[in-house]
């Protein structure tokens, strides 16, 4: 899933740090209970790839709405299954 | 990066087959090495989803143009940087 | 979630009756077991669209990937979720 | 048929939740109506993908132009018919 | 609604001949039913915009699947509705 | 020709009936006229399809560029031409 | 108005040295007759940018249909106006 | 080459008119100097697409820069070239 | 990799030349450097093309994550490996 | 500009190292005489992105009309300019 921002250009500086504060500590602890598996930075953009587990697509969409920085986020779901190449796969 | 796969519909089975297995031992291969960090396959589509850890654009290149499915795959690869709320990271 | 369907011009006759016969009694199947909950044709194209209730996306992978017209499909996979005013739900 | 739904960020809050309680009990009257057959969200956007079962173009646009939402929506209208392998009609 | 054609370069000048002229009979058809009101080419391309009042998707649905040159069209359907501005509706 | 209209969300309710009750009046004007042949919404977007029947392009985009709404409009122009299937044509 | 050709691979050479030299020919007599006002080649692209001046878009859709190409073109046509500021319509 | 204007809906009338003025001066300055060989009008826009000849891509650049509309314009250029069937280059 | 630009209209002049004096110097203290090769204006539009060589991705996103114009740009990062044609590489 | 290659799968072991034999001269040669600056692989595509620095749109056009994968490529040209933030520019 891909995640992109737009802030908008007249939010003031700590409107900006406070919610962007809130987004860390938000993604922080959602990595800490494993449902949040990776989170890497788009190169050059303001974006992020991540990883979830999750137990549903419910679950899915109540932690992306529950993001602070949601509504100015535009996000890209994309549903991933085991490939039957995974080496962790064949080991199991 | 993802990587969709079309392989011709006049494909043999038995060049199917062949082609198929040396993909498979290929990847294996690299995820041992530690470079095909991950590979997910997306859901309802002949393409997967993979994260790479390479030393260079060169060598991410040697890699990709030497899969046996490289002919028959549209790759887009996404260059991706470490994530100031990654939690690994953050540990450190 | 939709698929398109693209038929090679030179299948013969034949070989498209008894695929189309296949690909309607896996549907069915799956319609009876709960898991292919609608399925509507998106008027003026050779395709359609579905919704599926299923475990995880493991399970959507698979019954996708062994459709008999899978190889000849494009799969646009829209993950859903819950809606606050579905009345359905209201209800409970 | 989906929509996409883009609040202005200057919107109040008080307006916001206005228009959003009309929008609920507009949704659930059409709902019990019969007209808006099904409801999900799409997961990761304010969107959501709808089912309706209405008599005419003209009464569905009808009934999309009145959405009190219908100012801030991107819509894209889908048009369904029968499809000859749902399962509902194979055993009429 | 548009129909783009795409006719196989392959196909003989007797079978070419044949299918176009099954095709406008078709059309002329349907034209004197009224329910396929209008056709113009679009110029430049081998396609058309057509105007058509049917009961029904179902029927929209039925009357383009049996074109004979269906499997060779790529067709994208825009569903019109009364528009208050329209002159024969003012003058009722 | 399809226009899409997309009114600034601060446009005050007066000035909004007014330049919309000046674009039905030039509209009208138009189709008594017989230069704009047909309009119909299309469902569910503020936009409609329109048939005109002009002498030249120079004529078009003047009647276009004085539509009360030009400015907020996005307008695409399809060049549309006879169509040897048109039943009109074969009955002369 | 772009063209864009695409040739399919499997054309013999006497085939393409005809339709090419067919072509050519009647560009040129278009060209004369003041219909094709001018040609330039897109660098780097099979492909020309092309302005005619007819007196109708049937005549315009008559001149493309009959190209020896057009089976392997894509065209577009942008339909033009007298632009204001134009310096020769300034002179008049 | 198009150019497509989008001024901003907040821009006063006096404004607007000199920016005007200003770009229509510039153009036919440029057209006397024939650098700028053609202007034409894209029907139903407020774009134009016109025809460079100058001896670099640095003094095109140059000449689109200084346009006074150009903080408002989307720009796209096409390279061209001498066609093998242009005429003119026919007759030398 | 090309970076597209989108000053606000409503900027001050001296808020405008003071982050394009800073842009220029940064861009230049990185040429200096050796990091950013090579920079062209991409001709018609307020962008830039642009070659770096730097040792990571990480490297490269804080680069150009720095850059004083980076909340006004639109940033396309395309990954470059050596080419088995380059002739530089074909003298060693 | 970026050239991106599609060579048909059946094409022979033998024609297809003889082109691309013959493609790798004909660019050798032009990297000597200075006209192609620059190549570079994209990183897992079969495409490159090149520089050139020709007199004139009618010479590059003759340079990538005569490569020998010219009829397998699909080529975009970028024209480029001096930029003023160029190192090599602010130090003559």
């Amino acid at each position: 899933m891909t995640m992109e921002v737009a802030l908008p250009h007249d939010l003031g500086n700590d409107a900006r740090n406070d919610i962007l504060a809130r987004e860390k500590a938000y993604s922080l602890g959602l990595q800490r209970a494993g449902e949040w598996v990776s989170i890497w930075r788009i190169a050059g953009r303001y974006a992020n790839l991540s990883i979830f587990d999750v137990a549903s697509n419910d679950r899915l969409h109540e932690i992306l709405w529950n993001l602070p920085l949601f509504r100015y986020m535009t996000i890209e779901v994309t549903p991933l299954a085991r490939h039957p190449s995974d080496l962790s796969l064949t080991l199991e």
